[in-house]
C-alpha cells in the first residue's frame, strides 16, 4: 500500500465523500497542545466505513455488479456498503445481528438495502453471511481486510495533512484495523515524523495482542460498549500495515469512554459511539504522550440514543453533578417537608422522589426515601450531605 | 451596514473564529433540495456570539480596555463575552440569572470572566447590569443592538456564500435580530437573488410582531425552551435591518424545536440548544417554501444534558419509540410474568416496571402496574397493546 493508492481512492470518493472539518477544542487543549477533532459522526452515514466502501464498489466489474454483494455488519460498515450500492445501483444484501439497534437497521434499510437479520452477534452474522455468498454468488464486502477497503479510509489521513500540514501526533481508534492502516500509510508518507497512536477498547484490544505475539491472534471474546471496535481478530493486512507505521497502541475502558462520549456531546457538541470517543478517551485518560498538534479521529456517531440518555444520566452521577440518596424517615407529616427544605437551602435542585412505607429496611412507624438531586459537584454533595446530618437525617448516597 | 462592514468584522476575525463547515444532510434532503447545516455548535463557545463579541470588542480604545466591560447574557452572549475579554485581557462582568444552568455559569467563569447571579430571568439581569455599569463606568456590551456585534454575526453570512455561492435559501433563527441581519446584508449583497428566511419560537415571536406593527414591539412575555431566542424586545438596529432585507418570518413551537433537537442529534450528530434548531424545526414542519439549496444556520448547542435526556426521553415516546404503559391487574402470583411474556413474545423491550398494591385507583386484591418499554414505531405499539387485550389485560397509554 502506497500514498498513490490512496490519492487514487480519493480521487474516486471526489463528489461522494465529505471532506470532513478539523475542529480546534479549546476544552481538550492546554500550554502544550493544541487538540483537533477529525468528525467523521458528520460523514455521510455517520461513519468513516462509506469512503472504503465507495472505494472498493468503484472497483466492480460489469459482470460482479449484475451478481450484487454481500456485507456483514453490526452497523456502520451495513451503511457504508449501502450507501455505495444505492449510488451505483448494486442489489445489495446486509446480514446484521439479530440485537441490532433498531435505528441502524432502518438506516441501513432506508438505503434501499436488503437486511437480513441473523446470529446472535457480529460472528454469527459473518458466518451466515459467507453461506448466504455461497449460494448466491454475490461480492462479499469485507469491512477492514482488502486493499481498496483500507485505501478507502486512508483518504482520512490526507485530509488530515492537508488542513494541518505540520501534525505531530494522530490518535485513532483501531477494531479490525482498516482506519488506522490507511491513515498511517497516507500521513507517514507526507509526514514522517508524524506519529501515530492507535486506541483499542481494553476489552477487545485484539491488534494489540496481535502486534505483541507478531502475528494476528483471535480473542476468546471481545467485550466492550464500543461496539465498532469489538473486533476479536484483526485484519492480515491492516495488522502488516500496523506493525510497520504504527508508533503506539494503548487501551481505554468502558467507563472512559462513556465519559469522553459525554465530554463530546455536552464541551464540543458533537455525537459520537464508543468507538468514535475511544481516541479522546485516550487522550483525557493521559495514555500516550500528547502534545504538540494532535489531532483525534472521531470515527463515527451512530450510537443509540437510549444508550446516550443513560450515558448522561451515569456520567452526572459520577462527576457529582447528580446524586442518588437514601434515607429511613419516621412516618410523620413534615418530615419530608424539612429534608426538602435542607436541600432547597443547599441549592440543590429535586430531580425525583420515592417515599416507601413498606420497605424491608424501614422498620414499623419509618419510611425509606430515595432523593435523586441535581448537584454542582462531589464538594456540593457533601455540603448537602452534613446539613442534612445536621439536622439528624441519617442520609447515604447509594 | 454594508458588505463592507462585514468583511472587516470577518477580517478582525480571521486568526479568532473558526470558520464552520457546511455539513451536507441527506436526512434533511430530497428531490426538490438539498440541505446543509451551517453548523454554529461547532464554533468557539459553542455559539455565533463569540464573533460579535470580539469584533465589538476589537474595537474599545485603551482607555475602554483599562474601564473593563459588562454585559449581561443567560448564556451564550455571556460565553462569547468572556472569550473576547480573556483573548484581549479586558477584565469583564457578566451578569447571568440566577437560575442560569450551572454548565454555562461554569464555562464562563472557566474563561476568566466574573459571574454576578442576579435576578429572575434575562430582563432583571439585564437590569441589574445597566445599574453596575452606571457605578463601575464599565462598557456595556450589548447582545444584538450594535452594528460591530452584527457586522460580527454578519461573516457567518459571508462564509455560506463563500462555500455554496448558489445558495438559494438561508434560514436562521431570530431572537434579538443581530444574526440574521447581518447574515442578510452580507448575503443580499453578493447574491441579491438569495431568499432569507427568519424562524422565531412560537412563544417569543417578537420581531414578527414588529415587522407587522412596522415598529419595535416589546411583548409581555416570552415563553420558549429556546431559551437563546426567548427575546421580548428585538434589537432597533436589527430590526430596520430585516423590515428591508428579510423576506418572511416564519414559527415553531416546543413541540417542534423538541422534535428538531432530537433529529440533528441522532441522525445529524450534532446537538443543539433550541434556537439552534430552530431553523430545522422551520424545514420539518414545512413552514416556508423549502426549495433548491438551503442553508440551515444552527445557532448553538448549548444546552444542558438533563434536559437533552428529557428530550430524547419525550421524544421517543412521541414515535411510538418508547410508551408507557398502565394496567390494572388481580394481586396474583403469576400475572405479572404472563403479562412480562405477551410484551417479550410482541419482541418490546422492558425499561422499567412499577408495580403499585396501595394506588387508589386499584381496588382490594388489585395491583397497578406501570411498564416502559421500548418499541419500533406506533404500529409495534399498536400490536402490543391488541396482544396484551387478547390475554384480558385492560392496558392504557398514559
Amino acid at each position: 500500500m502506497t500514498l498513490q493508492d490512496i490519492v487514487t481512492a480519493r480521487h474516486a470518493l471526489r463528489d461522494v465523500i465529505h471532506k470532513t472539518d478539523l475542529v480546534p477544542s479549546r476544552v481538550l487543549s492546554d500550554e502544550s497542545r493544541q487538540v483537533f477533532l477529525k468528525s467523521e459522526s458528520l460523514q455521510q452515514t455517520g461513519s468513516f466505513k462509506a469512503r472504503g466502501a465507495y472505494v472498493r464498489l468503484a472497483a466492480l466489474t460489469e459482470a460482479e455488479r449484475a451478481r450484487g454483494i454481500i456485507a456483514a455488519s453490526a452497523g456502520n460498515h451495513a451503511q457504508g456498503v449501502a450507501l455505495a450500492a444505492a449510488k451505483f445501483g448494486v442489489p445489495a444484501t446486509i446480514v446484521m445481528p439479530e440485537g441490532a439497534p433498531l435505528a441502524k437497521v432502518s438506516a441501513t434499510r432506508a438505503l434501499r438495502a436488503r437486511v437480513v437479520l441473523q446470529g446472535a452477534g457480529y460472528d454469527d452474522a459473518y458466518k451466515h453471511a459467507l453461506a448466504l455468498q455461497q449460494e448466491t454468488g454475490a461480492v462479499f464486502i469485507h469491512p477492514f481486510d482488502d486493499p481498496l477497503v483500507i485505501a478507502g479510509q486512508g483518504s482520512v489521513g490526507l485530509e488530515i495533512l492537508e488542513d494541518l500540514p505540520d501534525v505531530d501526533v494522530i490518535v485513532a481508534p483501531v477494531g479490525g484495523g482498516g482506519l488506522i492502516a490507511g491513515v498511517a500509510v497516507a500521513a507517514k508518507a507526507l509526514r514522517p515524523q508524524v506519529r501515530v497512536v492507535g486506541v483499542e477498547a481494553a476489552g477487545a484490544a485484539s491488534m494489540g495482542a496481535s502486534l505483541l505475539a507478531g502475528r494476528v491472534v483471535t480473542l476468546a471474546r471481545a467485550s466492550t460498549i464500543a461496539d465498532g471496535i469489538a473486533v476479536r481478530t484483526p485484519g492480515q493486512q491492516p495488522f502488516a500495515i500496523c506493525r510497520e507505521l504504527v508508533d503506539e497502541m494503548v487501551t481505554v475502558d468502558d467507563d472512559e469512554i462513556a465519559q469522553a462520549i459525554l465530554l463530546l456531546m455536552e464541551r464540543c457538541k458533537i455525537v459520537t459511539e464508543g468507538a468514535g470517543a475511544a481516541a479522546v478517551a485516550a487522550i483525557l485518560g493521559n495514555k500516550f504522550h500528547c502534545a504538540g498538534k494532535v489531532v483525534a479521529v472521531l470515527s463515527g456517531g451512530n450510537i443509540d440514543v437510549t444508550m446516550l440518555a443513560n450515558i448522561i444520566d451515569k456520567g452526572l452521577l459520577k462527576a457529582g453533578r447528580r446524586i442518588r440518596l437514601r434515607t429511613v424517615v419516621e412516618d410523620k407529616p413534615g418530615r419530608l417537608n424539612r429534608l426538602l427544605q435542607i436541600v432547597s437551602d443547599c441549592e440543590a435542585n429535586v430531580v425525583s422522589i420515592q417515599h416507601d412505607r413498606a420497605h424491608p429496611d424501614a422498620g414499623i412507624g419509618y419510611a425509606m426515601m430515595e432523593l435523586m438531586l441535581e448537584t454542582q459537584d462531589s464538594d456540593h454533595v457533601a455540603r448537602v450531605l452534613q446539613a442534612a446530618q445536621a439536622q439528624g437525617f441519617r442520609l447515604l448516597e447509594s
